[in-house]
């Protein structure tokens, strides 16, 4: 599953005194030559908020050495959320702050705020001696476990296709003799024309630059990943990955929502 | 995680001659007392079908003595879903059939000849000495982990709430001093009030009642589940499961179909 595993055999003394040769999988080990994956997502509380962290919970799970920060667009932090994040069994930090009140009435920059205040966490709590790999995944999107093995190896800011948007089957990097040449994207015109689900940056990289962040006050929609690539990296640089960008191991899936206009009270309370 | 996962202090003498102790966790042993879980799931080819099928795939791998049963609505199975399956390290059978010609036009029974399917390959590859339950998961709802430790210990039939369904918050079964004895749902007249999510059948029971199967032909909309439990018990002997069907665990999400309405063609063949 993860290109970081290791089978070692070992002889397992039980307490009762019965001694077994087992096969011992070292994947979820924490080393030093294992960099961290934050990875940053901003919440929002809807009907299917609890069903779809549960199922990215599910997946994230199963990723070694993954920090998971978990933004919450709200005034305070939600229990249900936090519960969630306790029972997940992933290392996370819980966050919350609301969008700022000229967002209220939609806002082109969905979620920024909250991706600022995760990165904010990370000048905070890490520091140049940390290794680590930044990415901002939404709660509603699907991953493949193979994604999370492609970013980790990050040097600087690296990029990969992603699945059914704008559209399309998939937009993506277009790769000639390795390097980064342009974008295969139903919005061009952009420098970096990725979605957010399309890219990593090592923790480094966002440690050293300060300004990286997303701005929301007239924010184009559809902008805000190149204007916070261009903080960051120069196209020449971008690192292909997912076997030069032809493998799509994310999609940018999206729950229908759920009206809830025919529920009727229950005699008891419970959580969905 | 698991109600039957034990956890036993072991020293472990490594290759290189290093003693450590540990902490194992022997949740997924396989032992004969621990039964196993048929998932049968009914896929159908759509832009969302891999995404889905990732993300389920992505829950099921962590559910000890499971067995996926993957059934296609196609003519002949494809490679897609074949290759998914062997990836995900899940002990699977990758069964297809076409729905019948009167289906083509749409059809109440959505999944249902898939279901059949599953049952029959039961039937023919399982017997009474086979400790199991069987499950119909769709590939679009969400699973919390617990659900399957809460359905393993199924003796007949076992019941459950499901979220989002209906346009309610969710559909639960009424337990009363421990017995179902009603339904809280927006379609009522149902002796078994229950959507396919929210049940599952000891797979003896499924082996000695051939004749449980699910109509296609007159068959109404919403009755498939009620028709299909009424050849299999009675409300009094339901099992609730969930505490006392006061938690939600599986709900019924769905995917948003992704239209691709603006793909233009790449220069490389990418599976999404």
């Amino acid at each position: 599953m993860t290109k970081y595993s290791t089978r070692v055999p070992a002889c397992i003394l039980l307490a009762g005194g019965v001694m077994v040769w087992v096969m011992l999988h070292l994947s979820s080990m924490e080393t030093p030559d294992f960099p961290f994956i934050y990875v940053i997502t901003p919440t929002h509380k809807r009907p299917t908020q609890k069903a779809d962290l549960t199922r990215m919970g599910n997946t994230l799970r199963q990723v070694p050495n993954l920090h998971w920060i978990v933004v919450e667009d709200a005034g305070v932090r939600s229990p249900l959320v936090a519960k969630l994040l306790l029972n997940s069994g992933i290392p996370h930090t819980h966050l919350n702050i609301l969008k700022p009140d000229y967002c209220k009435s939609g806002c082109v920059a969905r979620g920024s705020e909250q991706r600022n205040l995760g990165l904010d966490w990370l000048r905070q709590h890490r520091g140049p001696l940390d290794s680590g790999v930044v990415y901002f995944g939404d709660d509603d999107n699907t991953y493949d476990l193979e994604l999370f093995e492609e970013m980790r190896s990050t040097k600087w800011v690296s990029v990969w296709p992603v699945g059914l948007i704008a559209g399309r089957w998939y937009e993506r990097p277009v790769v000639h003799n390795g390097k980064v040449v342009g974008w295969f994207t139903g919005f061009p015109g952009r420098r970096f024309g990725t979605d957010m689900a399309g890219f990593a940056v090592n923790l480094n990289l966002i440690l050293a630059n300060p300004n990286a962040r997303f701005v929301l006050q007239g924010a184009k929609s559809g902008m805000q990943e190149n204007n916070f690539l261009n903080k960051l990296t120069k196209l020449e640089d971008l690192e292909p990955k997912a076997n030069n960008c032809t493998k799509v191991l994310v999609w940018h899936t999206r729950t229908e929502k759920a009206p809830l206009n025919k529920h009727v009270k229950d005699n008891v309370d419970i959580e969905v």
